[in-house]
């Protein structure tokens, strides 16, 4: 089928790609100029109605302001897909001002990375059935081989789709971290000769095996000890939101929230924190710090 | 080749079943009188040296004074490989000793639980190059299809098997919780309507698909809000020794440490610290608990 | 000076009594009629101008409903004190309706619970100096004696009140719950006698002597082992608005966020994601969950 | 009464200055030649029995070697006190050395740093009630003025001081960090003009009110942005022997462990896990990572 895609960056620029392999007709914008039409207005032009724009633009502000000038560029039976990583709430604001023209609305939730322009997306739609319907050709094509529903899901109403995203990417968040938690504990010292060659060997038959390790061990063989990368993690909007849901839930996350305050504390030159700590030894303790502490050896003034 | 396997439980039974399947001679032994021998002493003369005699019985007592007793039947050329749960502290002392008599030892971690058997065994060996090499056979009919790199490791000398097992295992902790915490955010009231069915579709093209997910998919195929279960997570020894070991090396390990102490709390009919927190609050503000609190409101003696 | 207290419970009461025993004229308003007049309309007419109302209700719908009232009620150079727990971006809302009128805002973040109508209360304030320079006689009959600055701070422009009380609460979540984890672990079986007495002994001359321990002594004192309470605690907002802070500033908590996860499971009768992780035990192990089980031992499908 | 003091660092100096000011006679020695007498055998010598000698050297090798060396020195009805921070366990072995010529041994865990001299020590003691009872008048002399079990304890037999002192530590250790959070929360960007301000106004009549809080207050006098401190916090064993024995005893312990995890991670220059971290999510999603990353657009190659 045909299809509009506005942003063609890494994201999108390969599904794209993937789309036109599997026989659909893509119509790119982007608004570097790089993609077959020139303007939100000439890409509307240019599609058939009824149109189906999927929207690859970053959360917030971007996919916002886009989703406000198709609202004013499309026809009722248009139909508009949020494939980018949008918070869930986001998406029932879209949906009534699309709505408010006959525009239909789906979001979906997009996993896969670099990788899925050859090993497929997986997929997580929320909206009205009708909508998803329509949309299976897309999905399908997006989607890994394999039975459809081990790589799409219609997850619920509008918003379902980037909730399920949100907390996907919260899950990958604790997976990440405990890994990474074994990689330092098997680099540490203890009897273990080769982390790489420990790693590739769960690879198979054990049961931490997984994609993320896989990527692990490639990450290993192309760099033994990491020695080309900073200890420097950034963290888009999902995990955040993830701990916030939890807390609106009362879900206990414990795991989910300390990889992402691992996170934050990588990005940290000096943690203030820390400071905090280290300030408090030396008081009581006279314990030295690494610039100060003469404060602690002064008489007690009644404290 | 021949092979002696002590313990016939779930995982040392499979393991025979596999090894025969592979044309390797097993002669088992279990004390509960299941095996092909009697005793120990029977399995010792059923082999031809020099022997080799596989453990998998429970770490600890069982897997020490079985050690203990090969020590004193085992003939020196023999070989003992311990690929029970053992603590990698044992094996220098079962190495030790058996040294003592000429008998060599390997330590085999090994994973992979009840599929190992069709699926084959992930397998992480400590010990000296050559005994390794002379048990390749066994490793390679034991773990699963593939190059033999990613499902076999020989991580480093006696210890080493075990400490890569350990390691694993805390991993393991780790994913498990976020997986369950992820399955609990899906649960928790938002716009996501059959959580089952999202998480089977991050089965293929996600960031987050493993054979935990895979698993994951299947208990709740069976039981779809896990209805049939209780929330009392056991612990083996592998998570408290993976957080030690972290303490040991000053390794940050909040997520396998939030991971092993959700099991812990899991298994408390009542909290003691939650107790105390709830004393507190009532004392304090005169919050009400579940069944006390009078004394928060009494006048304040001076504390 | 004259004051209007709206809001006679718990705090309110009690800081109604403290305020009147240091001289001041408080009108008290309640909405269930046990206050000194009986509508919010008779409490403005009953002071003079220019008025101070101090608000002591639940924080949310309850507070805004209020101070909706009194923009409709007060007049210009009057002052509204909002000294409940509201989270500190009501604030900005609530001055901006009252300032339309020419009504000035001060948030009060106050602490100290039932024990504040003898003690005094920690007291912290948001808005304009010359506000705060107005409620300095009411700041200095709530708080404790001593130093002004040891017990109330101005903290900065409207909302920084409250959320310096929030982020008070914040610590406060995770000093109890250190406390708890430090009385569950005497108590959990290692060689100390009488757990009340050690903390007890920890009142004086240590370093973890606080007014928190104090109260826990009083807890043990009154019930030793804490039989007559339940491992059940209750948050209030702050403590989830600290984590949410921390997030939005990217501000590792670890702490904070394991105390407040800790209440969220004390809460759970039966934990989903510990369900999660029996179940995941159950697939690969074929270890028994409490109830079912079975299934792990079916043979593997190829998942 | 008569004593004799080995180790005359910043804790037993101070701690034999307070004894002498209380009227007791202390003889101390150090192995730095600053004490009274030359050596240990000296010490002795110099002490009339049944003698005292209170131990405040460093946990492991040199409390053992000096407990050791006492042994041979020692007679039957002389008394050895440990108390330095040695690890709970090591007191039955001290005890059952000494048990074999007749000397008496009580573990005594002494909290309050450099303060104590002049404020007193908290002080838990473990062993034999004749013991305790023998030290009373040392005991008295060392803790804080006021009710003797405010700031002491006997809390059980031989170890339980010890045991006690290590997990006040591991509550410390959680106090600290509370208090840290709070502090880099305030100060990261919210409403609150002045830190230093409020966590001074927290001094009196709050829930949070404590000593570690005003030894906050006292560094943020000095250093108001904590300027001249390195946000690098050394940890001593008690808190990891918390979390072991919280391991040991399957006690949940997210805070404390938390806390100790916190500190590890303020010595590392660049964390292995973060590296790993980023190297994943490098090899997913092409993020650029600090210096490399060119593999994550390479075309997959199966895994």
């Amino acid at each position: 089928m045909q299809l509009g895609m506005v942003g063609l960056g890494r994201m999108g620029g390969n599904m794209a790609e993937r789309l036109r392999a599997a026989g659909h007709e893509v119509v790119g914008y982007a608004n570097d100029g790089s993609g077959d039409v020139a303007s939100l207005d000439d890409l509307v032009k240019a599609l058939a109605a009824p149109r189906t724009v999927w929207l690859m633009v970053p959360a917030g502000e971007a996919t916002n302001s886009t989703v406000n000038a198709l609202a004013d560029l499309l026809e009722a039976g248009d139909l508009v897909v949020d494939g980018g990583n949008s918070k869930f709430t986001d998406d029932a604001v879209h949906a009534e001002l699309l709505d408010g023209k006959g525009v239909r609305y789906v979001d979906c939730g997009v996993s896969g990375g670099v990788w899925g322009r050859t090993e497929g997306y997986g997929l997580m739609a929320g909206g009205d059935a009708a909508d998803i319907e329509r949309l299976l050709p897309v999905f399908d094509a997006l989607r890994p081989e394999g039975p459809r529903e081990e790589g799409f899901v219609h997850a619920g109403p509008v918003g379902a789709g980037h909730y399920a995203k949100m907390v996907h990417n919260g899950v990958e968040y604790g997976l990440m971290q405990a890994y990474a938690e074994g990689y330092e504990l098997l680099s540490a010292g203890g009897p273990v000769d080769n982390v790489g060659a420990v790693m590739k060997a769960w690879s198979r038959g054990t049961v931490v095996r997984s994609w993320l390790l896989d990527l692990m061990v490639r990450a290993l063989e192309a760099d033994p000890h990491l020695d080309q990368i900073t200890g420097y993690a950034e963290d888009s909007g999902e995990g955040r939101w993830t701990v916030d849901e939890a807390i609106v839930h009362a879900v206990p996350a414990p795991v989910i929230s300390a990889a992402l305050f691992a996170r934050f504390a990588s990005r940290q030159v000096d943690s203030p924190a820390m400071k905090a700590v280290a300030a408090l030894r030396a008081q009581f303790g006279g314990h030295a710090t690494h610039k100060a502490g003469e404060a602690a050896n002064e008489p007690p003034t009644g404290g």
